[in-house]
């Protein structure tokens, strides 16, 4: 179920991503596709403009600096919506960041990670999200968005 | 990654509910909301409609009888979204279905399962399908059209 | 502890049984005696009506029909006393429709799992339960009706 | 299935409570209720009257003592009805010694085991018993002679 | 070991055919082939016949109606040939009904499961059967024939 | 799924038995039966010859030897039946032997190991085999040469 | 985070130890040092007068009596310190009654078990406990007056 | 390796008994025979005297008080032979207190566990052990006397 | 057992803390209280003061800075506390940076893991650790500056 | 409890030892001391003859060869004495072998495995052995002849 | 196997160093020795040149800055050395970025993991590497880089 | 960390081959390449002339061989090198005769097993040798006498 919705609603929309997102559209296209982050940050951008929302779009390759992002959406932030790649199956740090938080919390991944390993069939960010979208490549994040509007704003579109 | 795309577009996409879905709006509320399943269906179908789908929408208490909605689906559908309920967790017969599918495949569920129960956390659903989206209400059904229309059309709205 | 007293007393008491219980009586003797399941079916009659209750006894061998007639209990039934025989130990949609009820149910089994194999160790039926009673046969059920009127009439005879 | 019938039907009852069942009543009264363990002896004396049993009831906190009052009934004793509590999860000791037993044996609990910590979920007694009653509170004692009245004199009111 | 040899040697043969196998011969060619179910039957009901017996030949994507099927086995055919495919390692009802059969009782399957996921390397039904045969394709089915005729008749060709 | 088939189509089936089976029908008869390994090797070598197939039949107590035999049938043999006995639940090194075969392999059991302890229901055996036959004593062997000529010549009787 | 405070402020601490602890000082003093078991008393009553709480100072090596010793405390106890030793790691009963309490409960270890084997490692005393203290001797037990006096007094020192 | 060799040599040899030891020769006599333990003290007596040896021979059914016996076995004894019965499997402060002896240990049992259920292959008491025997009935206790001899006398007979 | 005791005196004390430890009095100040991270270092200098201990106090929500500070603690500390917070449960680098140090290292938690989810009751840090306090807020830093206070001075107040 | 005893009461105990057994005296002597293999086999042929046997004593370093000595035994050995080494752990083969024997066999081992590596506490010796003698170097293998004279001889000495 | 051939010759290769390594030579040297990470590099600058490649040599005690440093490698190295220290058990995000590499990776310890702790013995970067060198200090380093040099220049001296 | 340098410096390095990798060639040439055992050995023994090493090597099929080969290194080898191939993962009798040894042991693989299954990532060997070497080819092998030059001769090249 989605967390309380925020009073503010003007604030932006974090988009986190984590470890090796930054190599988006060049690593192993064959899975990851040809979309760069940069892509995946312009389509976002106008995503939200759709439903007001101005974005945040950061990405770290290290822990302590993802807990950070979060940390710093907590009262900058509408909502918040997370892509902690390999950070979603070890990071407890990450789970407890995102406990803090009042607002909704979606997970997102481009590929199915229930289609990988065993060791990524575990997910402490899922275990602090509202809810998770995966398996969509660039549109995770997109309907990411819209689920966000959907809670914020009362409506699907 | 998402499976290959069906030639016929007009084919309608098949909304699948499994077990307890059709008790929707009167069991636990407070968890699940006051939404009944007739709901659900109602908004898929408007949705489903602005992407040009008509919808097909089945509920059943029967893992055997979900097995055959699938197969349904074979020649006769566009795309598949699927709450599985209990049988998400239990299922391989669900999961080899789903396999001989090569249309769009969307997990969807009302609650987020990963702050449930343990025994909730095994999805077999998602070893079958395209992408999952948890934790959104009716908005997760609605994210899945949006999604297939996506993986279909090649347009995200 | 028991769960919510019905309001309406006379409503009857629903007596479910899963898969090989029709079998009862010529199945194994040995282990389960000669006792038919229509012997227990009126053992449990005329026990019920002792205490002025209807019966509505039921057996199938299919999981998803016995999510059904603990649906059909809902708001039909005063209590509902369930030998989920083998669904007992995989069945997590029979243990999802039990909590949907909010009457009192007893699980029963005629022998004791407990001195079964490992994989009989578990119930999914117990966590769904307002108790259990094993090991005694026929009597487990009759005991669970004395239990049920325990609760709802306030009385143990 | 129930264990072989002790020849003299005059012997008494064996009613054997474990660990922090003295105190009940006063602890965890939401939980437990208001019931004192007098009064479970005193209702478990009636009951087992009308079968013509007079019972031995005795509590101990001591896994050890616990093990003795199950040997003291070896030869004195038509039946043994045992809450074991916290022992019923840890101790190899009571389940050798009910192995011992040639005379029906009941497993009781007030709550229901299945509803708690996993640690819970497992039971030495169930193992060494002829069937188990949970859930009921002080009724899981009463039923308990009903089933041991049952087993010993064949009839089960 | 065998089970014992049913007096009645007229008694058909049972096969059953657990879920998606009603899709045989257009799901995953490249795995299971081009032969389909049809094509099984008549290539069973021909070596069948070679030794005298007729064959009951049914496929059923229900864990209860393939309880029901091996219930509907007991008094009226020789024996059981059984592919339950993904019920195989998930029903704990099968094992039940199979272990009431006193005939014998043959597990098939067209693959070899021992070279597929870990969740597949479990098998109920080979702990209710008499024997196993795998990896063969139709032929597993026909070998499965053989075999039978070899417990019933003493003679193995 | 069987391996690609021998071109040399006159070239034996080598039938490799593992430790104990010398001493079979003098160890445990009422588990084994009275058939001596010379036996199923009489019984092998006429049912071979059937097909048109010499038959090679070897037995060995030891680990090593086997991966030898195995070895040995590389370029010798037009199909392998092995029944690995002990080293079935514990050989890495069988395994990886029958890996390196091109010919079909059928692992053969005589007894059905699912019915014996956990540590047997694991087979290493199985992981390198085209298909298993297990359950039917000396026939298990015999249906494996007739399975074999299924593959080889493409007739399965 | 701690329990409520007692009413009666002048009620001693009783501080419980486990079994073996009546040997402190001449086993294995290179690991436990020489300090005994009524130098502990001592320094603790010494400790504790200057909160002006008088101290209760038990040692048993009875689980039994060890629960005993805890339901003694109950309504004649400020708080209670226990250093369960060895059935720190095996008892739900100790547990158990440990939950009943409604003082402060400090859990105690002479050494730090999480350098020692394994099943040192689970501590069902710290499930029942406000909080550990670990690893500093007779110190330990003096922290934990302090800790009790600056939950009960509001004063740190 | 054997533990330090005792300088008292006439100290006595306690031999320590552990739950249910105490109905020896009524309890399961096909499992474990008729002698008594009146018979094995008797027996143990003889066989020590030959060694020079007096013997304590002593039983409990309660895990504190066995530790108590080993704790007085401390300065007065020139080795222990210890049956812990069930608490071989379950007692970590049994285990505790044989680390305090410098003296020999020897660990008997009437039966072998090994070939009892899974909770009877581990022991605590071997891990606090000098040395195991097992399944000799009550010659495990008098060759556990000659193991005592041997290393404290420098001979085996 | 505590660590070698620093030669030089003088060097304060650092104080190590984790991630999300920085919000401390905003973040679920049900669970964690209204007292900020400052209030916990000035009380801290003002406890070590009492000792002649100056403090270090530090922060981060970096696993890899949280090593540094642990590094910096060598020759510059005379002892460290330390709050991994989350890093508690999955920082094998931790442990490892702590095993470096030949200091008293006292692991610090203001609320008590082992009443959360299992995973918090594994502790590498403790594995790397003199001692451990837990559950008592604030004050469990204010004791472990005592236990310092007491391993190095030689004092306990 | 011991298997049947041989008719034929001259036979040899056949004393077997497995892997780097011949290394014995030699391979760390602070653990196995420095008693060779040869000492070891005139110490048992000493004692053996004080019972009237003659003894077979041999070593191998091949699981499949020790599997053929214990073959060897079953008509030619009033008992087997089995010190398997590292197969005792890892041999299912060995522990088929022993099953086939239906004499006495008692496994020794000059160390207590319970104090070693984890996977040294597994023995599939044990499952297939009468008893065990474990820890007392030479004289294991001495008071395993007494045990068999034990229960051959019906005398213990 | 090794992985693809980089085309540039004259790139340097990277040596990364994980967490505590910049410590070497001052840290546990009975373990690590008194070699430091500066000789480490010296050494390794050395053996490259021989093979006429040049080096960049880093260490970092941040998981998310080995990620970065391996991303570095990504169109810049020749091949990457790594030793991933603590991380090598714990990181996700290590193995993930390693995958993105199209150059030798070769994985080094300094000591042997497998002689460590349990938790030492997954590596997460072996999964991700051409090969692993342990156990051999500085020299693991100077073979891999040997290692390198067979790969891509085809020589091995 | 390595083991004792053997003082005798001339004695020839054992080259030790396990199961299969007599096949080398001709075996999965994709994985292993088409280097054959005796390439191996040639370019083994041109590798250990440079350093003034004659070689001994030897390939063997058997576990209890291989066991053999290592004890025949104790005082004729300068050095072990050891491909155990699938006894790598399952033999205790090959780490119980590594540890005998006085000498430097290198395990060495072809491939990388971090990439293979799961059961081929526990490695016995690993915890008997000095150090590891994998995923290289033949050039293990070579980088293996290279390891052993370095720590006998105390150079690296």
């Amino acid at each position: 179920m989605a967390k309380k919705q925020s009073k503010t609603k003007t604030l932006p929309i974090h988009i986190l991503n984590g470890p090796n997102l930054n190599l988006l559209g060049s690593r192993e296209p064959a899975i990851y596709g040809k979309v760069t982050l940069k892509d995946v940050e312009k389509a976002c951008a106008a995503r939200a403009k759709t439903y007001g929302f101005p974005i945040v779009f950061k990405q770290t390759n290290k822990e302590g600096e993802l807990v950070e992002f979060i940390q710093a959406a907590r009262h900058k932030a509408s909502a918040v919506i997370i892509n902690a790649a390999a950070y979603t199956h070890t990071s407890v740090a990450v789970l407890d960041t995102l406990k803090v938080l009042e607002i909704p919390v979606m997970e997102v991944h481009l590929s199915n990670p229930a289609r990988r390993e065993d060791f990524r069939h575990k997910s402490y960010v899922a275990m602090g999200a509202t809810g998770t979208i995966t398996g969509l490549g660039l549109n995770s994040y997109l309907l990411a968005i819209d689920a966000i509007a959907g809670i914020i704003k009362g409506k699907t579109k």
